[in-house]
């Protein structure tokens, strides 16, 4: 059985790594990418990847669930962003 | 001395929190917040609160240390989408 601990890590995991869908949904609609911040979601997905890594190494499920979602759902919204924000200064 | 798993953790931490902070320049300096997901930073912040719990929990110094200031940032970009958001709606 899971500790409260880790059953607390596994909501804030759900929570921190569900943020994202909106954000992906709403950008994939509305193709509006002009209040992105494209340094923010380029240093995010760096820093998310490294959190993957402490995961491993440190063994925490949360973690690595959490990161390895969140990476994915970053990594679609950086593409959006660059691809977007491309189209918008043609 | 650290371990070498907390100093992957604190490069971590350093990248994911401070990724927040040219979105809040961002934000602050054009108030375009067409782009951005509400409902995102709405529940990215429960969850930073509640891996700012975890954290306690588990005496993990990297996810107390980001996710306090990350809390920060998030509460930051919150605050201005509803405020630019209402007044881009006027």
């Amino acid at each position: 059985m899971l500790e409260s601990a880790e059953i607390l890590g596994l909501i804030a995991a759900a929570c921190t790594t569900s943020s994202f869908v909106p954000q992906v949904y709403k950008t994939w609609k509305t193709r509006n990418v002009a209040g992105i911040s494209l340094i923010m979601y380029f240093v995010l997905f760096i820093g998310v990847v490294l959190w993957l890594l402490y995961g491993i190494v440190i063994n925490s499920l949360s973690v690595i669930l959490a990161n390895s979602i969140t990476g994915l759902l970053v990594l679609i919204i950086l593409i959006l962003r660059i691809r977007y924000g491309l189209q918008h200064r043609k």
